[in-house]
């Protein structure tokens, strides 16, 4: 079966639609969350708890899973649904975020890029035809076309990256063979409108089934992020669900989706989890804290996930304080069912005709983080992230 | 509802024995295996997923639950059942082997045992009735007296050490007020049968509702362990349950239970799951070991746990190399599930009367770790484990 998606509704007062993608392992209702599963695992959960939640897609990445085990051998066990268990439809993205955010990355040319690996610091190879020939090994029903990924404020070498992209897309697209595989091109650009116009043109024209945008929640603010994906969205084709890579909170949920997003992947949810921080309609919750010791709430009153329906807030502050893994494993559940369940809310009430004004009660209610603090959070998690790559 | 211990069929060929515990939480056939969960959880795995496998009874550590998140918390919040959302039987041991197995153990007197916390190093007082107090808070349904635990292999330290753990019984019997609770003494007497016999006499003249035997499998061979068993075991009130604590591995139920052993427990099914250890009929296997890479089968063939059911070798193998939580939980999950249902067995053979053959078929398949590098073994972590519990 060909993937295939169908727009279902229009918003009247928005740019958000409805629809559903349709896969060889499922269908998927749009606007999505996909929950990230990194190494093949959405860290704590079994692929049943992820089904039980809700979760209709996740995604898994290339570039960690060609590492280890690697992409032959998850191929020769039949291929990534049957390795990790999960019998839905799988994204895999193309490995050039994570590449790009190599310390040790070698030498970026039009061939491709030469890397170390954070593992063992071996070299690797990877250009077009490469990562799709892994994703093919692997199997994910939506994969990604490789991109370069600049720092986004810079000019010079966004302008020059961007030309690469292109030419890796088309080469993409040449090399895949798996007619059971949607391959979506990625549109980049950084914080540069004229170039993210070019970059949506030109990929507009090479007729992908679907697109990704990239290159954005890296550290610029929210306002510009907003107004890439307002210049951005336009102009890929109306009838194309449309990616937004790697976001993110909440309310990034809701923004998203009036610019027209479908699908949006983040690790935040099991990321927070792993700090003992909690997601509810009024902000994000530190169970560490002392406030917390003899609550007997759950995280969320009238939240129907397994975490809320079971243990008090004194039960998984007392388990993360002992640091035992089922106060991880609860934490992440609740929050990616949080993130899970308010896009199936955000979809009822696009249905509905009521997502406007949805969306300004959930941002009345929900404390955001601010920018400062964010930005902090943002590079301190990428230095770790850099960090952990070198070998 | 009180405590009662049913005898419902004597084994006709060794000591072994069927019979139901019936408590306020549930009833427990016996023999029964019974999960470690330390700090009110057994390690990776929800309440769920141990009632799904068929346990039916599990042990908290006093020591740990009164130094975090404290005993008064947990009665607040409704008990240990409410607190960890376990509906069933919970055993509650007297912290005593705990707290003997700190470095930073003070001062031992006749009133009590002076310590410091492993968590800040601030000084507590044991007194048998202190933690009879801290047991009728947290709410088990069944409760051990306070014992002292000395080297084994120390036969003065042991002869003075049992006068103590004898007074001390006497004492947790008067202290104890809930009717709902069972208070269980405990045999000490080290590797010396004159001891054991001794505290087997004083104890059953106490007329507890139940016997726990400690002091073994702490680094005295497999062959004294069962003397004592031997020795012990007949001078104890035939319509009592026994416990033996702290044991064991696989063989050691079989072992036991031929030795009139009713309850048994240990942290051995999850602790060999954080070193990617698995149990099966044939022996333990490490997961880690590259043979397994594309092994696509379960960990064993047959089994009926989640684990086997829905994940290969190569997946687990992979989960654990890549040090994802998941790897530990399905791990820790098959081990628990292995060792309730090998116990649910060896009842069956016993009901059935082929316990004796059974015994014979499996030690002969199963392949029992050798006795030197399982007393290596369990050095390395009675020192990790003093280790971890100084400041």
């Amino acid at each position: 079966m060909d993937f295939t998606f169908e727009l279902i509704k229009r918003d009247s007062q928005t740019t958000g639609r409805v629809g559903v993608m349709r896969t060889p392992h499922g269908e998927i209702p749009t606007p999505v969350f996909a929950p990230v599963g990194t190494q093949a695992t959405v860290k704590t959960l079994s692929p049943h708890e992820l089904a039980d939640l809700g979760a209709t897609l996740i995604l898994a990445n290339t570039y960690h899973l060609y590492l280890r085990p690697g992409a032959e051998i998850v191929a020769e066990l039949g291929g990534l649904h049957r390795f990790m268990g999960w019998p839905g439809p799988i994204l895999t993205d193309s490995g050039g975020f994570q590449v790009f955010s190599l310390q040790d990355l070698r030498r970026v040319g039009d061939e491709g890029v030469l890397f170390r690996s954070h593992l063992d610091g071996s070299e690797h190879f990877f250009s077009p035809e490469k990562v799709i020939q892994i994703q093919e090994l692997l199997g994910a029903d939506i994969i990604l076309a490789l991109d370069e990924c600049p720092d986004p404020f810079d000019r010079d070498y966004n302008a020059a990256a961007l030309q690469r992209t292109h030419r890796w897309a088309e080469r993409c697209l040449a090399a895949h063979t798996r007619r059971d595989q949607a391959l979506f091109g990625i549109v980049q650009g950084g914080i540069f409108p004229d170039l993210r116009r070019e970059s949506a043109r030109f990929l507009a024209s090479l007729n992908f089934p679907g697109y990704a945008i990239g290159g954005l929640s890296v550290g610029e603010s929210k306002e510009t992020m907003n107004e890439m994906l307002e210049i951005t969205v336009p102009l890929l084709p109306e009838d194309k669900p449309r990616h937004l890579l790697g976001v993110g909170s909440p309310e990034d949920l809701f923004e998203g989706v009036a610019r027209g997003i479908d699908i949006f992947d983040c690790a935040l949810p099991t990321r927070l989890a792993r700090n003992g921080t909690v997601l509810t309609r009024k902000g994000r919750l530190n169970l560490r804290n002392a406030e917390f010791a003899r609550d007997a709430r759950p995280i969320e009153e009238g939240c129907g996930c397994y975490t809320c329906q079971h243990f008090s807030r004194a039960y998984l502050r007392h388990l993360i304080k002992a640091e035992e893994i089922l106060g991880l494993r609860l934490s992440s559940l609740h929050n990616v069912y949080f993130m899970v369940h308010l896009m199936a809310e955000i979809r009822q009430s696009l249905q509905d005709g009521s997502f406007a004004s949805r969306r300004e009660e959930f941002l009345s209610e929900y404390q955001i983080v601010p920018y400062e603090v964010r930005r902090q959070n943002k590079e301190a998690w990428l230095a770790r992230r850099r960090g952990s790559k070198t070998a």
